[in-house]
């Protein structure tokens, strides 16, 4: 379960795919891109959330996915996200310990992207904005442009419902296009990114959209705003499990799926 | 007749494009990869009518596509639109069983994937939204944000018109850039899902901007909003029939064109 | 000068790039795609008028051309642009009697699609939104919002000064990502429609963005709105010229510059 | 450390790879492209302001670079932006000549482009527009658009480190997806303008989002707007800095790595 096998190496050229990569790639180099990649994507979806626009909103959340992935996908595989790096160790994409150190790296990199946002956004507008923490039904923009006090009927238990089957689609978006040896592709950096605007957009006036554990925990620790956090959580690792699950069972190459192997 | 030589398998060597593909990755694989896909696509699209803005919906709709079709377009051929699997078929790019098979998995992806939104958007809204369905002229949108009781004169026939044309533009590119020997290019699956958005953009306030039976037919079950519901299946069937009809006179590569073959 | 060696046939493998293209394909195969591009892209753009809002019109003419010329790069080139047919024939990509064919096919294919739109809007909202031709200064969307009777203030000729420029980037673009042996890639018709798509959001408010003589004279025929339509005509034709010469000069690669091959 | 050797040259065979380019295109054509492109930029750029929505700016430089970037990757490297260059020149991507002439080539280029603008723009419009320059807090577009006079605490310091963060970001995926060996990919042009893209979505309502020293100099020249400038060679450069540093020690590939090479 090499690492260097599992990625989207498809740029290199075939001698070079079958070297082993020295551990310092394989280990240290992987795992800081995931952590400054994370630290710039909850640095830029915090600072977004100052545009007021879910469309604002899901462009710089979802394209700042695609051009780190684009730019990280055959350093780390481009996470930036638990969630993703939990299905892509339940595939076997990567291995038990890089998914610990990716984890790791990823909420320190999102609290340090969120101090940098307390750092530059001073005084009340901070507290205005809230850090740029995902908050439940998108608080601060209204849903009805014409009724900016109606909001739609959601409970905690259908956002969570939400960030699942988003989190899901965007696991399984992950896994075909840029792990799987029959489907990946050279644009599945950008499908990994547009996943997560799509959801953002279909999500927003539910559970906030954020499809990301690193994404939520960052801005709530200087922030202090830990409201419904739990949703942010149970959300997006249901959803890359039943991903993961899906790829063993029916979706996987022959080389990875568990059952009707070739 | 193979299905397997027919996609768009431009990232497999050589020798793996002429392995036959087992039956399980040819009928169940991809027949359950269209069924996912669908689900979560009618999902997003039912969801992002929330936004309550043309260009949101048109991205999250058309970007859902893109990204499906990159993460599925060796697998399945991605297409999540019974009248694209139609032009599919008549072009010979997938069999006749693999048509039927896709058609029931779309519309029961379709259903599940409405389902699921009735699931989570409780009470009124889920009725102000009309579940997410398509509505002639885009109602719950104004045409005009300074007028907003101003609408586009239409009629039901121009709404088929419309959905027409741009579902033979949908169908064109897919088959051009996805199934084409000569034409097919690793930027395919976006160019069909930039169809999807283009085509919203400039039919939403004729038609609701469909361009796809299962995208229509799937929220109208849980919502009972079954008004001109004929739109969305004459429009789409009648542009993929002219699209297979000129891929086979005129547009087609040497092999699947019927007439002047080299 | 052969088309078929000219085209960015990237996606063919190296002995089917050597194969002499059936003069069918070379001439009525092209020539039909330029129609039928041409015919989909006015209609598109005229329609999207009616969102009257610069980036949803910025969006749905740049992202058709780049889904049309993806879907059709290999087969014409994917211009559906009179302007960017003068600059390939200037530059030798195609030869002349492919570049007249073109300029009938693309005149033809404008006037068709405006049509379409004539029969689909009927009565009063054609007329309101001058069947999607063209506006000097973008009439119809209020430069600013927050006082609609405000205009930029610019002349004809500064307009014609604004489509020459940007027209003489769109066909540079096009020259280099997707003729030009040294610098063409697979994002090529991507590129060639986000140029479209950027010049519109810049230019919208000083000609209209149009860049495109073929998108300016078809609805002009069905609406009998003729005003200011040399600009599209002079404008478009002065940057293609100019993109055709620092090409030629400078930036073309060592077989097509005119100067210092190697 | 020949240019030639370390561009993105993904699309040449291998046996041109190695084919040493001739003076004229190192130096000539390559210091062209990027005065012509920056020029193009800078134009676009102001432009854009008159559309005075944060998300139609952001789209039209974003998308501009990610054009222009694809269009002449394989010729210059494709930067148009002086940190970008230096960045690349700490790297070892450029050699130290060719960064000495793209600055004054980048420079040069976008007084030319901004001094078009003020060409075509007249009289009052485009001293209200000032000349399209960068505002410190983007002033000219409200930061909340249900009060107009609110805007975010920030202070010049502030935005210098938002400017340093995001040029960090931006420097890096240029790097990692344009240059590296390991990394590199044919949609490293598109990662490259959405890094722009999102940053400016980001840092618009703190900085006025530049993140490249031309860009803001450009329109200074003709439009005597000043004010500020400071932030906009400050930010940029110590980003590029920081992001060339992490290259060398951490992120980059074997043989352009300082340390633990392999």
């Amino acid at each position: 379960m090499s690492m260097s096998q599992d990625f989207g190496n498809r740029t290199r050229k075939d001698d070079d795919e079958d070297r082993k990569p020295p551990p310092f790639e394989k280990y240290v180099q992987s795992t800081f891109a995931e952590f400054i990649g994370t630290l710039l994507f909850v640095f830029v979806a915090c600072m977004a959330v100052s545009a007021r626009d879910v469309l604002s909103i899901a462009f710089a959340e979802g394209l700042c996915i695609a051009l780190l992935c684009a730019a990280f996908v055959n350093v780390s595989g481009g996470h930036f996200n638990p969630a993703v790096s939990f299905a892509s160790a339940v595939c076997g994409a990567i291995n038990p310990i890089c998914a610990c150190l990716y984890f790791v790296a990823q909420i320190l990199g999102a609290m340090c992207g969120a101090s940098f946002v307390k750092a530059v956004i001073l005084g009340d507008s901070y507290h205005i904005l809230k850090g740029g923490a995902n908050q439940f039904r998108g608080l601060g923009v209204p849903y009805d442009p014409y009724d900016t006090f109606h909001h739609l009927n959601v409970t905690p238990v259908t956002a969570i419902v939400v960030e699942a089957i988003l989190s899901c689609m965007i696991c399984t978006v992950y896994l075909q296009s840029n792990i799987d040896k029959k489907s990946q592709t050279s644009v599945g950096p950008l499908a990994y990114g547009f996943a997560l605007l799509v959801s953002i957009i279909a999500g927003f006036h539910v559970s906030g959209g954020s499809f990301n554990p690193a994404r939520s925990f960052g801005p709530a620790v200087p922030s202090g705003y830990w409201d419904q956090q739990y949703i942010y959580w149970a959300g997006p690792y249901i959803g890359a499990l039943v991903s993961g699950v899906l790829y063993r069972l029916v979706l996987g190459d022959g080389k990875k799926r568990l059952i009707m192997r070739d």
